[in-house]
């Protein structure tokens, strides 16, 4: 989270754009905008913010970045409450709401939210109610990155008082809209910050340094799954898919997962995935967090997965594709807005563990068609998930909201 | 973190107290203030701006409380600055020092603290830097919560240039004073809330339902560490103790210690522990945040102990005391003004497993003598610990800054 120039970003998307952001950003000068979530760390909402806040400053715009209070109770009931958008049927009860409102309460009565700003975005639902405690005096937007388009409906019932406060939703792809939903309601794709650690290009040297470190081996091709360890992710069904492969082809797998501090379930099942691999050979599993070495593996992969069952959007996908890796993926939430089936990657549906293998396996055998398919999914990243269209996208609801 | 009204506390600290918070606070009506830390849950300091932050507003001065943003790479580093100024030999790296300007950089740059507050209280090493990153237009404050005697030299005098940008500095006690720091340095011992989950009055019912549901019999006197786990808290040595007071009297040991989310050395010292129990029996280990569990444990418990080798100040000997439970604990940091040897329990060297049992042993064995040290203890608390006479304390310093 640096301060950054945004003609750094001419190499990767051209001047147009540049000079379009500077164009949009013109009726903003001086605009007090605060972006609110609960992480810093870990998961794509931080990383994106790492990025958009100060790309906001450095084009004119006063963007702050404040983090929700919170406590393990609040995480408890929130992880329940993004379960719940996805579609699981969760119930809440009594205490859990209690604890809801009530850290959003003191969040914001004692926090500098309140300290006029012009407009506020609240990501995701564990800020969401905090509006209810303060004067309405700005226009406020909730930005939810999960996907709303079948939500477990009581919980939703449950939310959308609170939504119905809010001058705009945004989405991260058409089909995440909640159909029925009053509020006006924007499409804005996140987007991947092609300088940050995660993403820059690195050298040989640099990818064989990482791998050395973490005692990678590259004997054998790496399949790669970036991804927090969350029952979403499916993070057993990527070991069956491995032990597929690996009858046809010997190879490697790396999964990379960080602990997000608002995910309570992380531990739980990190313990069940390394009792799956007990014994198993080539798997390795990293828990550190490292931008550096996700960069590295994603350089260095022949494959990636990513077999989520349920998304948000898995922006993994496009730091994987940005890389020229070509990637075997689910067909839901945002992927497949990414994983082009054919022509970037491959799409499979969520448990198809034998047709997921059978893609891995087609592109481990052909060096060509991974080159091929990976240059096209660099091409693809370019045109649509660059950290200055998303910034473009942003400033231009900014200038319809004030 | 609930609105309160200070008229509450009258019950316990009488209507003069009050009356004198009041007048302290009317040079500052509508004085805008910064708490500014790294963690909303878990340790002391986090528990105190619970309190003090809504009293503050409660008597009309605008305070807010604002999180430090933290990651793993800071924590880490901020956890070794801890150790350091407990005297500890600890050696930072560029990495270190880089990660921990990083993160202060873009704090304040990038959240809302410099957003117009007449007083910014930092609390402690994680946001101490943030100052450089800001220009001075209004008193800061650096309250440090940890002893400052006797630093390890060389970090001390890595820190010291933030430091001296500070207007004041506040330690908890004469004994934690830098004898040769050129700031003004005010001593303001922390204090307790009598109206939290954690101190107040339960009932013999409640008391019996928090045990039971933790599965903890009262068929034998129970001995007590509350403490983050943490090698500074010394939990072998409470092992050790325990181990020598069951051969004279027959008695039950319950360890609670959350893990603080900045503090990554937690999950490891605690699997130490689990490990030296093993099958010993009638030892309780609980990690869970449960309040009024703490709460119920101190109120239940014949002794607690508070064996740290050494401490910032210790407020869970006070929270013991408030109950009229008698403390044997070391005679390091803050302790000693809480725990009078002989009046509201005993003070031993740290790593006298020996005589600490000893003394545990005497109490044990003689109730009347664990009623009066536990009378005198509570009314020493009541005296010296409680919330509002430390809200009195920081008005008067903030009326003397500005």
């Amino acid at each position: 989270m640096e301060p950054v120039g945004i003609e750094r970003y001419v190499q990767h998307v051209g001047e147009e754009l540049v000079a379009a952001v500077f164009k949009a950003a013109r009726p903003l000068y001086g605009l007090r905008v605060l972006e609110v979530n609960a992480t810093f760390h870990g998961g794509g909402v931080a990383g994106m913010l790492h990025s958009l806040v100060p790309l906001m400053n450095d084009v004119g715009v006063n963007a702050d970045w404040s983090l929700l209070y919170g406590d393990p109770s609040l995480f408890q009931v929130t992880k329940k409450l993004h379960n719940a958008l996805q579609g699981e049927p969760v119930s809440l009860n009594e205490q859990d709401m209690a604890n809801y409102l009530r850290v959003n309460e003191a969040f914001a009565r004692y926090s500098p939210v309140a300290a006029g700003y012009d407009v506020i975005i609240v990501h995701d639902p564990q800020p969401l109610p905090m509006i209810r405690y303060l004067q309405k005096g700005n226009p406020w937007v909730w930005r939810c990155h999960i996907d709303l388009s079948t939500p477990h409906e009581p919980v939703w019932e449950t939310l959308k008082p609170f939504i119905l406060r809010y001058d705009a939703v945004v989405v991260s792809s058409e089909a995440f809209r909640k159909p029925d939903l009053a509020v006006e309601t924007h499409v804005i794709p996140p987007a991947i910050d092609p300088l940050s650690e995660i993403n820059r290009e690195l050298s040989e040297a640099e990818v064989g340094r990482k791998l050395d470190q973490y005692a990678i081996p590259r004997d054998k091709p790496i399949l790669l799954q970036v991804s927090r360890f969350d029952k979403w992710k499916d993070p057993l069904g990527v070991l069956q898919v491995f032990q597929r492969v690996k009858e046809a082809v010997d190879c490697r797998l790396v999964m990379v997962g960080n602990m997000a501090t608002d995910d309570p379930e992380g531990p739980e099942i990190f313990a069940q995935v390394a009792r799956q691999v007990g014994a198993m050979e080539d798997v390795h599993l990293i828990t550190q967090t490292d931008a550096l070495l996700v960069n590295a593996l994603q350089e260095a992969a022949a494959v990636v997965l990513q077999l989520s069952r349920r998304e948000g959007f898995g922006l993994t996908v496009s730091e994987a594709l940005w890389k020229r890796t070509p990637v075997v993926a689910t067909n839901v939430g945002g992927i497949p807005l990414q994983v082009i089936h054919g022509q970037t990657g491959y799409l499979v549906e969520p448990g198809d563990y034998d047709g997921a293998a059978a893609q891995v396996v087609k592109l481990l055998q052909d060096p060509e068609l991974r080159h091929k398919l990976g240059s096209q999914g660099q091409a693809h990243v370019r045109e649509h998930f660059l950290m200055p269209r998303l910034l473009l996208d942003w400033l231009r609801l900014l200038a319809e909201l004030v």
